[in-house]
């Protein structure tokens, strides 16, 4: 057995939950840029940003989605999954200085490996990015 | 009218398409670790990722994702456009070295505003993740 | 009770263990140099680094303190904990491609919020780093 | 000789001192989560970090250890140097905005190409971080 494994199907039931929580800093939007190539002004150039209905500079959606592989990945269920499918709607902008927290909570097991999970990302509890997960589970290695 | 925005509702017309392109690095790998937390072993950790099925490591899929938000932030629509929805089917695997191309298409105009767009990733042509977008796409000013 | 929080000291038990592990890679030793502005060429200079008895780059020695320190911060004993102290030595190098797997066990209870962990770094099952580390962990608080 | 050499043993004497100084960034925070993978909360998420004793978010303890190194890989005793060992004791937290400056004093030289070291990383003058230091220092090559 693999001690970095996360959960095994097994281990999955309907109602578990995980989550994962950052504060998004300037840092964040210059780095996320600079990995996905991604540099829209409403991120980066304040001027413009302020120009829009935002007011100022938001973080990217795919950050805030970010956050939610980053509990599939690390919490719930955690190294071994394989993530299927995930839909997003962006609910409200992220802000510099918002901390995001981001929770998974299992909504069905189909027997067969598959677990779908509600996803959701909240600034000071209100929603500001929700949508459903499909992951991949495996079971439990036979010993 | 603002010279960093980019096309107005006017502008589109089904069958538009535009892509981004990248290849993944290392580097990526590490710093999309950092920003969104995603220290999942499968993107950071040899050992682990070799001993999964997809033998050694993989990119975040959410920097895949990334790359679709990058072809809508700064070249289609671009600046200005308000992502409304995003889902994401995860196909296959993405590895370090791999060049990934980000190409969203226009497949329906809604009169009111909103446009629904094909995107797809692509790695020498095979798709490595799909699904489709809504964006919300303001008509050009009054002059 | 705080969600986030790691494992409180009731929960600690002489034996308990965790591991983290990543595969080092070059934007690893470029990020850790600007971090901290150690621009040694050992870690910078391959042609240096060649003229050294370590007859290439080789990683920050801190970078693999770090490993350890992530196992304190997100494993056992989790958020919450307060580092207190930690012994280094430095017994192999690590290069680029390696993975470290930081191991930590808890060796000492003193029954006033302290526990005391064996610490230590290896690739490839061969120590590269190891030591002892304090940590002072709260109790579980009253509901 | 090599240019790029630091001092030799020869050069070395008690009391010798170097430091190396630095102001914390968030992007110090973000990046280093990345490099080494810890993502504890009370450094990345500012609404846990204040429900901690340190009322909000501080620096990771191994970035100051990183500047202590990087006064012995770049000014005291510089490149060539080998790191033996390091012992760490936190004493106060260091929080984003502060310059934190690493010192480093040679303490005892015991002949055989072993310099001890103690080493201090101080914020406005109060000791953050101190301990003492060993590094191997090879002799001045003959001509």
């Amino acid at each position: 057995m693999n001690a970095r494994h996360g959960f095994y199907y097994e281990d999955l039931s309907v109602g578990q939950s995980a989550s994962f929580a950052k504060t998004v800093t300037e840092a964040d939007l210059v780095l996320f840029a600079g990995v996905t190539g991604d540099t829209n002004p409403v991120h980066l150039d304040q001027e413009f940003a302020e120009s829009t209905m935002f007011k100022g500079r938001i973080a990217h959606g795919m950050l805030s989605a970010g956050f939610i592989s980053t509990v599939f990945g690390t919490k719930l269920p955690g190294p071994g999954a394989i993530y299927l499918s995930q839909t997003l709607n962006f609910k409200a902008p992220v802000r510099i200085g918002d901390t995001v927290v981001a929770t998974v909570t299992v909504t069905a097991l189909d027997g067969k490996r598959r677990a779908t999970f509600a996803t959701v990302c909240t600034v000071a509890g209100k929603p500001v990015l929700d949508g459903e997960a499909v992951m991949m589970v495996s079971p439990r290695p036979k010993e």
